[in-house]
């Protein structure tokens, strides 16, 4: 699957995700009408909200971007109706030719993140008949349970040519607190970059692994490190934009070609158009504000890759 | 949250938590066989046999335990069905008393890990409207990003009287894997046994605070050190049974009063009737053998607590 990720990051020229993270705070007011007005002051409303939202999103950039990243707390946060619409985002997605990365931060011991990884990226088998789930085409998995809590994923990715972003060093503010510790020479965050690397040398194709990482754009220097330290291990970069790093922080998470890396970010792009430089596009034209960010988006990060 | 549980540890005199992990593997073939022949080879069918299979098990044991664990994982598998199905399962096993501790091991970033909180422990709003989305009174939470993803859960427990167990020391083998490094003189497992201590130090009540901790029974001398380090934090113990714990293993975990812990047994239970010693039950009578499980559970951890 990170074959298929790399060419279409080239064919789209966007190592960009767009992160479907919608919150009503940003929604704009007349699709949570519309909606309320269908399903009442509901989880449905909401969740029928957040699907419209998502769909006009869709529409407006997949011809850009190789790949959207539901981040499945904000439809978890509506109950059933919202993993309702999760489902429906990813088929959607799909439908319009994306590559689906599930950031769902999984993970548990042993049969547990079997289950997880059946569900985000495997199939289901009931009486004689095998069904697909969820099925997104990457999910983010959390290491802190160890190898046998990551090895499940690896062998779902395997059989269903899948493959998952292990976090490695995240963009929040406090991930330093545990992952930056040091044990001996090493960070703890290193030596997870390490295990992920020992975990993907299975699947590997051409250079990278179906074995990916996590590494925060806010923390440019450790990108660049662990870009040498995993030579087999292709980065997922989140922290763009709202939180705060620019297509120049960037140049160090990518390879000598310029691969390696894709970058997400989330409201930056889909609620632009609260955004300065983007207000003008209003509440109504929400979606022509994300497809705006994601070319101002593509054009930074491509002016610091040629840098 | 956290007063109650203990309230209910007391009444019932069972420092016990069923885990609800069902897997088709072990739901009895009449239970599946009616669920198919009504839905068909689909989700909707492994679904419906988890509920049933939940119920029954719930009625067995309510008047035993005071509280139940199900592993979300477990429903998530079946996609959309199944979370209904975890979702009715909470319902249920309030309606049977029981306090519902929600094993999803969620962590994120700050305003992803809020909607998880509010997903799983709080409320939403719609409009004008408050509404509870999975509504269970626990959930277990990963530590890796730090504080900003442990806060947002801690917030929400406050203000909707929840309370939520942090993974420290997982009962997996490989757990150690990164839990076991030194960082200086301590292992990870103790700084974050360090900071849960300090997250729960505002939701202290007489003893405990609603801030607990996960210690896998798997790993006795480490649970005994980490009840001296962590003299508020509840203990959340998986690993009973099936995992190889026995209650003479859980000594340590308890405080001197015989309260702070509360050990998890999941397959150990529902799935009973496959185990020696319970084969008599025989397929159709699952949650007669489970019942039995239970007793002879809590025997052997009461024993374990007299001697």
């Amino acid at each position: 699957m990170i074959g298929k990720l790399i060419e279409e990051i080239r064919k789209k020229g966007s190592p960009i995700v767009v992160g479907l993270d919608p919150n009503l705070a940003f929604i704009p007011k007349h699709l949570q009408k519309a909606a309320i007005t269908e399903c009442g002051e509901t989880l449905e409303a909401a969740a029928g909200a957040v699907l419209a939202f998502n769909e006009a999103i869709i529409d407006a950039v997949y011809d850009l971007v190789p790949a959207v990243k539901p981040q499945i707390a904000m439809y978890e946060q509506f109950g059933i109706p919202g993993l309702i619409a999760y489902q429906k985002t990813i088929e959607y997605a799909h439908m319009r030719g994306l590559i689906v990365i599930a950031d769902v931060k999984r993970g548990d011991i042993g049969s547990t993140s079997e289950s997880y990884a059946k569900a985000h990226l495997g199939t289901m088998t009931v009486g004689s008949s095998t069904v697909p789930v969820f099925n997104a085409d990457f999910a983010t998995v959390n290491p802190y349970l160890g190898t046998d809590g990551v090895k499940p994923f690896i062998d779902v990715c395997r059989e269903n040519d899948k493959g998952i972003f292990v976090l490695v060093k995240t963009s929040n503010p406090s991930s330093g607190e545990f992952q930056d510790q040091k044990i001996g020479k090493d960070t703890l965050y290193e030596k997870v970059a390490d295990m992920v690397e020992e975990w993907g040398e299975p699947l590997r194709g051409v250079q990278y692994s179906d074995v990916g990482a996590v590494v925060g754009a806010t923390y440019p220097e450790m990108g660049a490190e662990l870009r040498k330290r995993m030579p087999h291990t292709f980065i997922l970069v989140p922290g763009y934009g709202a939180q705060g790093a620019k297509g120049a922080d960037l140049r160090g998470f990518f390879d000598e070609n310029g691969d390696g890396a894709i970058v997400n970010s989330s409201r930056g792009i889909i609620a632009a158009y609260t955004k300065k430089g983007y207000e003008k596009y209003g509440e109504e034209h929400f979606a022509d504000a994300a497809r705006a960010a994601v070319l101002d988006m593509r054009y930074d990060i491509r002016t610091a890759l040629e840098s």
